[in-house]
């Protein structure tokens, strides 16, 4: 098991410079007097695909050999790193193939058909998902791009928090966390700030993980407004980091995250999706020690839909 | 009259560096693919106060003599420019009098004292606010600042233009235009670029200016969604500007900002008033032609009401 290193965040920021957007860190008067603290948001929904996870699925593609990228990559995922992969195997022009469930629901497989994947379903109760991808795997060469238990896919997460970095040097950092790897990515990109992972509520795996040493896992069926944030357990890797430099884990509800996208609407005029918005959620819902300091909040994504945002606005 | 140039506009950005937030220049695939275009979106919804109108109010505050300053500023104005100047004076430590209608929104009466600043409210009817303005201008010595036709207002606003410019060269540039502020500010900014000014459909007066070469005035009544675009007129200055400088002029309906803000919300994750969607509204609606060209679209505003926001994202 390689753990990367902030010289892993720092050689992802070179290979993905270009392709991926650097995005603003915000101010807002608003958000300082709400939580008392000089804050800064990292405004990752503005970031190519709507979202952080383009950084890693490139920076794991670039770091490809030329000859081994030439024969493509694999993904398993029906969500947003399907999606990353399929975008970044299309700049750089090789073939991705993306295993599904054959019941995903069918805007999440034709948006991926549309950015040019090929995908392979599977029957999720009779079918082995691993089994499909080692077979073509072997068959074809390519490489499987894992979503977040990876060296490369951490460090270029990480590249969040080393343009954060470049602009402030920030006391306290909150990010949202599922399988780790953007809050771990940014936790090693930031090595002086105290570094929150913020879960949602009932999905709390980080934080019993992190009080027991080792990897716990969530109840099945658990569920949340952040359907980003649903990953079963950490990776081994991201598990490694987190005990070593995260300063804790909170968790958030429902509630208080349509309060969060309410107020991201209000006073930072951004759209936030539900997981986006965990972490300004849990600084406004004080669940960490803000005051006087200088915080960055990591405002992870905004691929939402408009009944959930409405929904959103219209909660008290 | 004096007419600024972009000299002025350069002196403003130094006046307002470090007061005034340097905002983002955004791409988006999706807006690319819409529009045929390299397309940049300069998000002044992200500007402090939420529009662009703390550049001018700022620019004009910092361009007094210190003694002249001392004495106070005022403004006449019920909306976003009342709030401006309150927010650059409680910045400069200086006293600032709002001569408001005493029918204005309660809200707005509210904001504008929560700033700090002295309303004098006055019967619409009966009074007249320039001689209200001017005794109380008399009394204290205080200095108006006018919402647009003054060259420090309109070097302000350019400084949009000037941060555009510094990090392209757009061939077109489209900007949403009432009393003409921001949008001449911007063209004396980038003087290679064809800037086009964008109004409510049957608000057309900067149109028919141009096309008569004098002044025209709206008729009275006039209704559009972009409530910050239904000013009169344009003022002297800025008409003297728009006529050298403004390509032309076209507008837009309160069914294409709609869309506009509903495409800012799925492909920008922006929200956006519907004064600051009218540009990107005149550009989706293929009002010019844009294709193949390196365009930048003003976004000038993001203050807008849950309600206005949730019909633009239900409507077709």
């Amino acid at each position: 098991m390689r753990i990367p290193t902030i010289d892993d965040v720092r050689a992802a920021a070179e290979r993905i410079n270009g392709i991926v957007l650097r995005t603003p860190l915000l101010r807002s008067e608003a958000l300082d007097a709400a939580l008392g603290a000089k804050a800064f948001v990292k405004a990752e929904n503005l970031q190519r695909g709507g979202a952080f996870k383009m950084r890693g699925a490139t920076n794991a593609i670039a770091a490809l050999a030329p000859d081994v990228r030439a024969r493509g990559v694999i993904a398993f995922s029906s969500g947003n790193h399907a999606i990353a992969v399929s975008k970044a195997a299309k700049l750089f022009g090789i073939k991705a193939t993306i295993v599904m469930p054959s019941d995903a629901p069918r805007i999440k497989l034709e948006t991926t058909r549309s950015l040019g994947a090929k995908v392979v379903t599977y029957d999720r109760v009779n079918e082995s998902r691993e089994e499909i991808g080692a077979k073509i795997a072997a068959e074809t060469g390519s490489s499987l791009i894992k979503p977040f238990d990876d060296p490369n896919v951490i460090s270029g997460q990480g590249t969040v928090g080393l343009e954060i970095g470049e602009e402030i040097s920030p006391d306290i950092v909150l990010v949202q966390a599922s399988g780790g790897g953007l809050s771990t990515g940014v936790s090693l990109a930031l090595p002086k700030a105290e570094v929150w992972a913020v879960e949602p509520e009932g999905h709390d795996d980080i934080r019993r993980s992190l009080a027991t040493g080792s990897i716990q896992r969530n109840a099945p069926g658990v569920r949340s407004i952040c359907d980003g944030l649903l990953t079963e357990q950490m990776g081994e890797i991201t598990f490694a980091i987190a005990r070593d430099r995260f300063a804790g884990a909170v968790a958030v509800s429902d509630d208080e995250v349509r309060r969060a996208m309410r107020f991201a609407f209000r006073h930072l005029k951004l759209v936030l999706e539900p997981s986006g918005a965990a972490a300004l959620a849990a600084a406004l819902a004080g669940k960490v020690a803000l005051a006087g300091e200088t915080i960055a909040i990591v405002a992870s994504g905004g691929n939402v839909d408009e009944e959930t945002f409405v929904e959103a606005l219209r909660s008290q």
